[in-house]
């Protein structure tokens, strides 16, 4: 090989390395996010429709370094969030049949992702529902909620 | 120069293209970001206490894509994000002193980052205060806003 054509094929060497790790190179990449981001949400949804917190809160990082903030303030920690979601829905009729919708997914680099989107539990009594903003990352074991901001809406602002 | 050694160049040309886009080779990068994230936030603070919303949202993404969540649901694009601050804070008197504190900053990669903290309304009537989230990314003219989601707190729960 010539050295001229070495030079330039080292030139793009840099380039391809650059881009490729910029995820330029690779679009189908953001799309299976996607699909694994909707597929935590969807799972996330089916553990709390069958009454399991615990696998529920799967989804979330488990980490002291989790947040979950809302009305309620700043919640910390995985520990501390499930702790939250067992005191405001302590038994399967408070936590009822929760649905997810309108998921909006913003990739922010190859390893992170904003989710908003709408959530509604039906339960006897009433109908709560509201918006939520996750921050999620991707980990060697898959995508995990790292920050959660959740609000109720009342039903006449949705 | 020698082909092997120009061969062994171009793969370093690679790594280093790979890992410089990464930032890997960057850490000072980092904390520029977070000075410019809380630069943003010094400057929202003060062009809201001067009564002048127009500049407070030169911080967010000027995008019909810009999304604001909160207990009124959600709120899209730099024109509706405006209107809602203007509707929810008709004048100087409901504006008051606006304070920005506890920020925690986390890097989502080199473009993007999470700013949770708190806000405080200083007003004669009351004082509401209470959490928000940012996703925010770097733009080729700096930082802004492409997600916040607030929330009041009650004092009570701060």
């Amino acid at each position: 090989m010539k050295p001229i054509l070495q030079s330039l094929l080292c030139c793009v060497g840099m380039f391809v390395g650059g881009f490729a790790a910029l995820g330029v190179l690779s679009p189908p990449q953001s799309s299976r996010a996607e699909e694994a981001l909707v597929q935590l949400l969807k799972l996330q949804a089916e553990e709390w429709n069958r009454g399991d917190l615990e696998a529920f809160m799967q989804g979330y990082w488990r980490s002291p370094a989790l947040t979950f903030a809302g009305a309620r303030g700043i919640e910390r920690g995985w520990d501390g969030v499930l702790a939250r979601y067992k005191r405001v829905y302590p038994d399967r009729t408070a936590m009822g049949h929760l649905t997810f919708s309108g998921l909006e997914i913003t990739p922010l680099g190859e390893d992170a992702a904003l989710v908003l989107g709408r959530w509604q539990i039906q339960r006897d009594r009433d109908q709560p529902s509201g918006v939520f903003s996750l921050v999620l990352r991707r980990f060697p074991d898959g995508w995990r909620i790292i920050h959660d901001h959740t609000s109720a809406v009342a039903s006449q602002q949705k």
